[in-house]
C-alpha cells in the first residue's frame, strides 16, 4: 500500500538519481542498500513465458557484471562507511496484477499493434531488508521495469549497492507509443552481431522500435529465395547480406527485448540497385545523379509500369510475410520527377494511359500498399508521399515519418495522418560529418551542424499540434544514415545520443517531480552520463559527452 | 641498374595504384604478380639490429593476414584469370647502401634530432620471377620502405598478389621531416593498448611523431615517483594513469616503429589539476572559468613565484629525463591574463619585484626551458608564446606549433622560428561535434565545421612562406583533443583522416607522375579508401568515407 505519509517520507527526485529514461512516476530517497550475496529475482507468475525468464536472467547477469562505479569523485569510495551499516536487499519478486490477463511471451506483446501494448509497470525497492516487488499487467511491462531496476545498481570494491532506496514507482508508462531508432544497412552494411548489440542498448533505454532501412540505391542486402537475383547483383557480397533466417534471428532477438522491427524497403526512389538485376524496371539507372537523384547512384523504379508495380508488390510481400510486426514501410522519400520526365519508357506509358506521374504514383502506391494490407500490415511512408505528392490512395491509418523538418509535422497531422517524428534538424545522427563526395574540398554536411544531445533533447513533439491532434503523434526516433558510417563507428555515433529521443518519448514533458523536463537539461546530463558509462561497461563504445572531470562534478561544466 | 629504357617500359602512375602516402618517386606497371608460398624477406645486413628483424617479421605477418580484397567490383574476382598465369614473386632482399654507415637500431634513428634522420629508401619489385630489393642508408629508411611494400598486396581466394608490377621506387624520401599526430590523454584517458594500436597505424602511413599532450587542466595521468601527489590527486584513477614504465613502453614501441614521441606538459595554463595537490601553486583554481579559462576548470600556475618556476622545472625534468626524444613541449597556449590580474599572490609578487606579467612569463620560460635544455632537449611551444606574449627568452631553435589559424604561420616564421603546422581550421579532428557544456542546447563546436579529409588535404604548408623561409617549415600534424572523445571513438574519429597530413608532409606538392597532388584529390580518395580498408583488416575501426558502392567505383561519387 502506498500512503500519503509514505510519500512525504520520501524526498523529491534526488539530483543524483540516474535512470534513463526517467520514470514518469517516481519517489525515492537516498539511503544506501546493499544487494544480498544471495540476491535473486523470483517470477511469481503461472506459466511464465520463457522469454520473461530469459530477460530475468539477463538482468541478474547485468547487475553482477556492470561493475559501474558511481559517477562521483572517488567513484563510490565515499560510500564505504555507509555500506558497513547498510541494510541488505534480498531479492525482487515479479508478479502480474491480479486483473491481468494470462501471461503472454514478451515477444508476442512487443509486436502487437501500436496503441494496443501495455508497457506500464510498478516497482518498490524497500530499504528495510524486505524484498522488492515489481508488478505489471503484461510481461512487456515487467521487461520495462527490469530495464529500470538494472540501472539502480553500482559497484564499489566488490559490493553491489544502490543509493536510491527506498524507491517507489507506480504505473510508470510511456508518454508515446513509438520510441525508435533507425539504422540504414544499405549505404554500408552492418552484420547481425552489430544489430544485436544495438538492440541490447535500445532495450536498456526502453526504445521499442528498430526501424530497419534495409535497402537503398547502393545495395540490396537481403537474400530472397523468390528473387535471388536482387542480392546476387545488389549485395556488396554474400557475407554483407542478410538471409531471411538472419532477419528472423534479428526480429526474434528484438521482440524478446521488447522491440518491434519496422522494416523499410524504400520505393519507388532509392532503388537504383534493383537495376543491377532488373535493368528494365529502373529509370535513369546510374545516370547523372546530380540531376536525377539526391546522391549517387541515380535510378528509380518505373512506377507507371504495371509489371514493375506487381514485381514491387511481390518483393515487399516476400519480406513482409516473414515478419511479425504489424507495420511495414515502403519509404517514398526523394522521388525525383526529373528522372521520370527524362525516361522514355515512363513517358510512353503515361502517354498511352493518359495518366499523370502523380496518377501513376497513386496507382503504384495502391498496388504495393494493397499487397501489404492483404498481409495485415499497416503501411508507413516518408512525408513526401503526403506533402509533396499528395498520394490519394494512402489508407487513413498510414503512419507518416516526418524527416525534412520538424516544421512539417503539423501539416501532416492536419491531413489526419498519424506521425512519427524523425526530423533531420533534431534527430539525424549523421549530420555534421561533412559531405562524402570525393572531389569536394569544402563540402559541409547538408544538415549541418552536428545534432548534439542537448539540441535533440529540446525537441518538442507537440509544437504546432492542437490538443485534438495529439493522439496522432505516435512518437519519434533518431536515425543513422550510413554514407559515412559502418560497424566501425556505429556505437560512438549512435550512443548515448540516440537515447535522447527515448526519454523525450517515454518521459514526456514533465519530470516525476513535476518540473519541466527540457528546463532541467543540465540535470538530464547527469543521468545521460550515467547510462553512457553503463553502456561502456557493457561493451558498447558509447562516446564521451564531456571530459571525465566534468562527468564526476555535476554542473561544474555548465555555462 | 635503372636505365632510361626501363623507365619508358613502365607506364605512368596507374590510377588504381594504392599506396598512402604515395611515394615521391615511383614507376610501376599493372602486371599481376603472385606472392610465392615460400615468400620470405631476407635481411642482408651485417649485425642487423633486432628491431629491424622484428619489423621484417611484422611485415611478413601483415602481408599474410591483411587479406584485403582489391577495391574493385568483385573484390578481385576479375583477377582470377591473370592469377593463373602470373609470375611468382619469391622474396625481398633488404640491404644497406654500400656507402651507408653501420646499421643502427631503428629505435635509435627514429629519435635522432629532426633534420638528421635519413628516411629514404629504394625498392624494386621485378615481375620476371626474380627477388625484389630494398635498399637504404639507414634502418629507418628500410622501415619506411617496408610500410610501402606492405601496401602492395591483396588477397583473392587465398592467393596473395599485387597488380602493380613491375615497380621501381628510387630514393623515396619525405618532403618534410615532421609528420605527426597529437593525442590528448588528459580530457579523457587512453590506455597504453589504444596508443599502441594508434602507433601501428601511424607506422603504416609513415607518420613519424606522436605528440602526446599528456596533461591538462582536467587530469594528471602520469605517476611520477618524485611527485606522487600529482597523479594521486590528479589522475582520474590509478588505472587511468601512466607509470614511467608505461611511458617507456610507449616510447620504445613507437621508436621501433620509426616514431618519435614528443611529450607535452602544458604550462603555465591548462594546469588547474596541479591545484588538487599544490593549491598554493595555482591561481584561480576552479574559479569562474568563463572569465579565467577557455574551458572548465580554471587554474594556472602562479608563474611569477620562483618556487613555482622551480617546481615546474623539476616536474618537466622528471618526465623529460626518462625520454629518448630530443624534443619536449612546454605548451604555453591560452594563458589567461584575467586570471593573473585577479590573483592576489601573483599581483603581490609582481608589485614586489616590479615585473610585468610578461616579464614574469619570460622568467618562467627561461627557468623551465633552461632545465630542459640542460637535459639536451629542444623546446617546443604553442604559437601564443611568440605571437601573443612575445616571450624574449625563447631559444632560437625553439619549435613553434601553429594552431589558432593557418594564417598565423607566416608571422611565426617571420620571427625566425621553426614551425609545425597544427592549424585548427584544417587539422583539428574534434571540430564539428558540438559544444560539451551541459546546459547549452544550441552550442556548436567553436571550430565548426567538421574538418573533412578533403578539406585537410588541400592544406598548403607553404602558403605565405617565402622561399628563404621554407627551411623553417618542419612539417605538420593532425590533432585529437578529447573533450568529447575517448577510447570508444579513438579509431573512427582519427582514421583515416589523420593519414591526410601524412601524405601532405611526405609526398609534398607533387605526385610522382609530376602532377599536382591537391589537384588530383579525387584520385587521392581511391588510395585513401584502400589504406582505410587495410586499417579495418588490421582491427582498426577506421571510419567509412563513402558508401561502399562508391568505394568500389572510382569517381562515380564525385561531384
Amino acid at each position: 500500500m502506498f500512503t500519503f505519509i509514505s510519500v512525504l517520507a520520501l524526498s523529491a527526485l534526488p539530483s543524483c538519481l540516474s535512470i534513463w529514461p526517467i520514470p514518469r512516476s517516481l519517489d525515492s530517497a537516498n539511503q544506501v542498500l546493499k544487494l544480498s550475496n544471495s540476491f535473486d529475482i523470483t517470477v511469481n507468475i503461472t506459466d511464465a513465458p520463457q522469454d520473461l525468464l530469459d530477460a530475468v536472467s539477463r538482468t541478474k547477469n547485468s547487475i553482477q557484471t556492470d561493475q559501474l562505479g558511481r559517477l562521483v569523485l572517488g567513484r563510490g569510495a565515499s560510500d564505504s562507511d555507509a555500506l558497513v551499516t547498510a541494510e541488505t536487499f534480498p531479492g525482487l519478486i515479479l508478479v502480474l496484477e491480479e486483473s491481468a490477463p494470462a501471461a503472454q511471451p514478451i515477444a508476442t506483446e512487443a509486436v502487437a499493434a501500436l496503441g494496443t501494448r501495455d508497457e506500464s509497470y510498478s516497482l518498490s525497492v524497500p530499504s528495510d531488508g524486505s524484498a522488492g516487488v515489481m508488478s505489471a499487467n503484461t510481461t512487456l511491462g515487467l521487461l520495462r521495469g527490469l530495464s529500470t531496476f538494472e540501472q539502480l545498481w553500482y559497484t564499489y570494491n566488490g559490493t553491489i549497492y544502490t543509493t536510491y532506496a527506498p524507491m517507489t514507482i507506480i504505473n510508470d508508462s510511456p508518454a508515446y507509443v513509438y520510441r525508435g531508432f533507425m539504422l540504414d544497412t544499405a549505404r554500408n552494411f552492418f552484420p547481425v552481431s552489430d544489430i544485436k548489440r544495438t538492440l541490447d542498448t535500445m532495450y536498456l533505454v526502453k526504445i521499442n522500435t528498430l526501424h530497419l532501412h534495409i535497402t537503398d540505391a547502393q545495395s540490396w542486402p537481403i537474400q530472397l529465395p523468390d528473387f535471388p537475383e536482387l542480392a546476387q547483383a545488389g549485395a556488396y557480397s554474400v557475407s554483407q547480406s542478410f538471409t531471411l533466417d538472419d532477419i528472423q534471428d534479428v526480429t526474434t532477438y528484438a521482440a524478446e527485448r521488447g522491440i518491434d522491427v519496422l522494416m523499410e524497403i524504400d520505393t519507388p526512389g532509392h532503388t537504383s540497385i534493383i537495376g543491377a538485376s532488373h535493368p528494365d524496371y529502373v529509370a535513369c539507372y546510374i545516370g547523372n545523379w546530380q540531376i536525377f537523384a539526391s546522391e549517387p547512384p541515380s535510378g528509380q523504379l518505373r512506377l507507371a509500369d504495371p509489371a514493375v508495380m506487381n514485381f514491387t508488390a511481390e518483393v515487399l510481400s516476400a519480406v513482409a510475410k516473414t515478419l511479425p510486426s504489424t507495420m511495414f514501410s515502403t519509404g517514398g522519400d526523394e522521388v525525383n520527377t526529373a528522372c521520370y520526365a527524362a525516361d522514355e519508357p515512363t513517358q510512353k506509358m503515361l502517354n498511352e494511359t493518359g495518366m499523370t506521374l502523380f496518377d501513376a504514383l497513386d496507382e503504384f502506391t495502391a498496388v504495393t500498399h494493397g499487397a501489404l494490407h492483404d498481409l495485415g500490415k499497416t503501411t508507413v511512408v516518408w512525408e513526401e508521399m503526403v506533402l509533396e505528392f499528395n498520394v490519394t490512395t494512402l489508407r487513413n491509418d498510414t503512419i507518416v515519418m516526418v524527416w525534412i523538418s520538424s516544421d512539417d509535422a503539423a501539416a501532416v497531422v492536419q491531413q489526419g495522418y498519424r506521425i512519427v517524428h524523425a526530423p533531420s534538424n533534431y534527430f539525424y545522427l549523421d549530420c555534421g560529418g561533412g559531405e562524402f563526395y570525393g572531389n569536394d574540398p569544402t563540402g559541409n554536411s547538408w544538415c549541418d551542424p552536428f545534432k548534439t544531445w542537448q539540441e535533440a533533447y529540446t525537441f518538442d513533439p507537440l509544437a504546432n499540434i492542437t490538443s485534438d491532434q495529439v493522439h496522432l503523434v505516435l512518437g519519434g526516433e533518431q536515425l543513422l544514415w550510413t554514407e559515412q558510417s559502418g560497424p566501425q563507428n556505429l556505437d560512438p555515433i549512435t550512443w548515448p545520443r540516440a537515447a535522447v529521443s527515448a526519454e523525450i518519448f517515454w518521459t514526456g514533458e514533465t519530470l516525476p517531480d513535476g518540473f519541466d523536463r527540457v528546463g532541467n537539461i543540465s540535470d538530464a546530463l547527469l543521468r545521460l552520463h550515467d547510462v553512457r558509462y553503463r553502456m561502456v561497461q557493457r561493451g558498447v563504445n558509447a562516446i564521451n559527452l564531456q571530459p571525465e572531470w566534468c562527468a564526476l562534478r555535476p554542473h561544474f561544466c555548465d555555462l
